[in-house]
């Protein structure tokens, strides 16, 4: 028996539902192929706001150190959009990254045959995409300093916010990508703009230079303006895309909305060492909490990408994939998800899809 | 008579050929209208950094500040790409805004119904599409100092740019902004990352302050990766979006690639005073300069831009598009644009299509 002790962190709005049909699929898992998944839950976003008056309390970052895996499902709601930017969820969550020293961010925007025509794009453009975006997640505009509104000599004010990054942090998240692309279809897009920002320019040079040591890999660089109009023009011409924080947010976002469905779409976040963090990439959804409406999909494909990515576990992560691609086959669909002649369910009714499968 | 001066910036690529062609349009339309233009041309971009070493000549900057309007085609190419920075040639154009002091940069997208079926979009998602992304361009990102790449204490190296915004930068952006709503539809999406970075935060507060000005125009807030998404799976929702200079490089370039077209978009930079700089938004392309293969029309709507935008010509400025939109009416097409049925045109016959409209 393999034991883990997972983290989870259900968060606000949605959160809790399509969390507690993941780990009841966990389970069922974990009792096939001999797992011992032990769960702590912690506080984290507006839930942890309302108890303990931080979205991140030091303890729920002392659990999580503790943990070999985290699994994250959602933050924010409108209750907690302005307070100050200290007290607010969203604070939690770039804590945690930061305090995890979760650098690597995996986010795969991949089409489903099933859902092709959710997509705002033809489908002939969108039909087999598969892009992983790897971004930079604890460095550059988000964390540099200085940071803050100052008063300038004049007396009117300036905000300043500075985007930075060292050769060792462009080095780390390089690696990433590269072996990420090297089991992919070795095809790397580096996006910047090093046409304009010296911060890019050093960002191009470093990943330039660590892609000799990956011969094997086609690296190839963008600027970001370019690379946001050639993922509506033609994304099937990416395949692993690497980029900073800043950038990373943006683009990854574009991606996933090509297909239509973020309803589905995981992530992984991922430091030098255990433990990962794993969450859906869409938000809490407040206007639906607690009606039993959500799509629990993206939750337990974020599970699925913590088995593989943070613990090992291949062939579990298999397993919750394929319940995902039965489930849909056998015409499942959420509200989110939903088209004619489907077979519409609510986030529990999906669940016990996945368990039967 | 009305007199202008207009200076003429060909720069590189297939500059040169799309600007003779609008030349020869406005020549027509002033004597049909009784506008006496006097073109001077100068030097920017690679052909400047050939003749002079400088990318942007001094003299350049002084015809252009002597002008009523300064038109420009297209900047950079292959050749330049390896130049340190200082000598490349966009470095000429930001150069030319800041020494302009152009701060506000106007990108319409619009989808014109003939040429719809060039997006990667369905078309019942981009018919209609009529967004202007009103875009700051000579602060934020691009300018803010401190920039460069340092050294560590550890002796690695780190490169830096920084993200500023003064009350007044923002003030007088975000006015050009409400204004421009106001003569569309009245709706006006300002766009940030106010729930990451204080220089967002600022913008956010005086672009809200700004608009208690304007009750009559219904101003939302976006932050830019949802932005990005919001583009992407229905573009229909916005009308006028205000941004800083790098969220709008971004999000103005998706926006024009969602319309299939980008041979067809203008734009204008704008400051409190003459000369506004007005061109096309696609590049120098390089890989078809001197075959006469390139489109014309965008650097014949960039001159209806300058006529209406900057020289206050209405009358001149509609003559121009309703030629151009006829061009396409009657079926006339360069390779970039064409499809099936419609004639196939090279860069001079469709500027000779233009002067028999
Ligand atoms: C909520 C926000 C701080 C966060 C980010 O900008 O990183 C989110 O957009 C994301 O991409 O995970
Ligand atoms: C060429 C480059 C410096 C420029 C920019 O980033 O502003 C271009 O992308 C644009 O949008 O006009």
């Amino acid at each position: 028996t393999r034991q883990y002790r997972i983290t989870l962190l259900p968060g606000d709005g949605i959160g809790p539902e399509i969390l507690a049909v993941t780990v009841d699929i966990l389970k069922l898992v974990g009792t096939q192929l001999d797992i011992d998944f032990q769960f702590q839950e912690a506080l984290i976003g507006g839930v942890a706001i309302d108890e303990t008056g931080k979205p991140l309390p030091d303890e729920t970052l002392e659990i999580c150190r503790s943990s070999d895996a985290v699994l994250l499902a959602a933050i924010g709601g409108y209750k907690w959009d302005n307070l100050p930017r200290e007290q607010r969820p969203e604070t939690g969550l770039l804590a945690i990254r930061a305090g995890l020293n979760l650098f690597a961010n995996l986010r795969p925007a991949t089409i489903l045959p099933q859902l092709i025509d959710a997509s705002s794009l033809k489908p002939e453009i969108v039909e087999g995409v598969d892009i992983m975006v790897v971004r930079e997640l604890t460095g550059g505009i988000y964390f540099g300093e200085p940071k803050g509104i100052f008063e300038t000599e004049t007396g009117e004010k300036r905000g300043v916010n500075t985007m930075a990054y060292t050769e060792s942090e462009i080095d780390r998240i390089a690696k990433v990508a590269f072996e990420a692309a090297q089991k992919r279809s070795g095809k790397l897009c580096s996006v910047d703009k090093a046409n304009v920002l010296d911060v890019s320019q050093l960002w191009r040079d470093r990943v330039t230079l660590m892609g000799k040591k990956y011969p094997d890999v086609e690296l190839s660089h963008l600027y970001v303006d370019n690379a946001a109009m050639q993922l509506v023009r033609e994304p099937k011409q990416f395949d692993t895309i690497v980029t900073g924080n800043l950038f990373g947010d943006i683009l990854s976002d574009a991606a996933a909305m090509l297909t239509g469905s973020i309803g589905m779409l995981p992530s992984a976040s991922l430091g030098l060492e255990k433990p990962g963090l794993f969450e859906p990439v869409h938000g809490s959804a407040p206007d639906i909490a607690g009606q039993d409406k959500a799509n629990p999909l993206a939750q337990v494909l974020s599970a699925a990408m913590m088995l593989r990515y943070g613990l090992n576990e291949p062939k579990a992560a298999t397993k919750l994939e394929k319940a995902v691609l039965e489930a849909l086959a056998q015409g499942y669909r959420t509200g989110d998800i939903m088209s004619q002649g489907m077979k519409a369910v609510g986030c529990k009714a999906m669940g016990e899809v996945l368990l039967r499968i």
